[in-house]
């Protein structure tokens, strides 16, 4: 049995009980090594196989593999295993098996509800996640979905927002959205989230500083209505108060 | 002080560790009654202001008076509270008070996670949450999301599709997206999540039922890549495997 757990952010406070409950039950851990790190307390005398950045599908094929054993697998997944995380691929690799090798996505808080809940309450209304890694993506579907978006008012929530590979592509993103989102519209960034590291920073559409931003930060852009008090972000959800 | 306590979709086992402990030191609980019953075990002898649908606002104004007078209060809300729950509502509320009342937001797992879980993978790629509700939002607001949604190819998580005081809504919204969404696109639609009487049902753009869906489902519609399998939904990522 594969379980694909979604530890959340960062911290074992913002992880599920069922997360916790599945680590703790698991015969083997199976997980990026910079995510291992972050779980070690679950880990002790487990048989664990990590590896690095990119290695995806092979970490994956291995966890197949020690299931098909017998054994019990918990593939750990940052945030949730199911928004851009290991579920998916755990899942098309086991449709193609001809054996049943049965799957269980345990889910978690991903990256943009936690940035959210630090920076006050901006996805309260309508909003969209779109990733800006085109590793996998043609970099012209991002564009389309980053237009659309800001035309249809979503409050937006980029994941993999800048690498050294890209550092580029939010700049171009807030250009393509500047088509509709106006200067004063409010943006969160909250680096680190749930980690012994976190920063966030409040400002406007047209004072974003890029260079505050990397690929372990959560950038969320406000709709109209979104407002700044304070040190936090609110966007309305319609009450008359 | 305030906490607005995501407790996740339903089951102890999807609430977060701080969510749980914040429940358990709280002076005071405050939710709507259909909440306040999902979490009788952190209740016992604590003071419990509830009430029902519809009276979020006398609610949360509660909750602020209450903090007021020095005690800790958690205020519920089903799913992650920062999304269409109640704190955007509280610090609405808050932010207009003459002293400051302090308010945490303690993320959960909202309910489009909890049931893409359940269904496999549907949101592995870019998605967007819509709510069809219109009692807060006018709506051609929503159409015009529905429309740039479906055109974006965003996998598209609906809230509150479905009411009986708005049963067309839904078809609705399917007729708008049906400009861009293919009739083969899978659709997973999931009721009661994390609780007792939860059920889910497989089905694709043409053969949705309308009637299987009520204020408490999510549905879920996938993008161009998204495909059945067995009784799973996937989304790729865009791996090749």
């Amino acid at each position: 049995m594969i379980y694909v757990v979604g530890i959340g952010p960062g911290s074992k406070d913002m992880m599920t009980l069922e997360a916790i409950k599945t680590m703790e039950n698991a015969d083997v851990i199976v997980g990026y090594k910079t995510y291992i790190n972050l779980i070690t307390e679950f880990i002790r005398d487990k048989e664990v196989v990590s590896n690095g950045m990119r290695q995806e599908i092979d970490r994956c094929k291995r966890a197949v593999e020690i299931a098909k054993e017998g054994k019990n697998v918990a593939v750990i997944s940052s945030g949730d295993a199911g928004i851009y995380g290991m579920a998916g691929l755990i899942l098309e690799l086991t449709s193609k098996e001809e054996t049943e090798v049965p799957v269980k996505v345990v889910p978690g808080v991903t990256a943009s509800i936690g940035a959210a809940a630090i920076l006050g309450a901006p996805i309260m209304h309508d909003f969209c996640h779109i990733s800006l890694s085109d590793l996998l993506t043609p970099w012209e579907v991002i564009e389309k979905r980053l237009r659309l978006a800001a035309e249809a008012d979503f409050v937006v929530c980029l994941y993999n927002p800048r690498s050294k590979g890209r550092s580029e592509h939010l700049a171009k993103a807030f250009e393509i959205m500047g088509e509709f989102k106006d200067g004063s519209i409010p943006v969160g960034i909250v680096k680190d989230v749930g980690r012994e590291k976190e920063e966030k920073f409040v400002c406007t559409f047209d004072t974003m500083d890029f260079e505050r931003v990397d690929m372990t930060t959560m950038v969320i852009i406000g709709n109209k209505s979104t407002f700044i008090d304070g040190d936090k972000i609110i966007t309305p959800r319609g009450y008359t108060v």
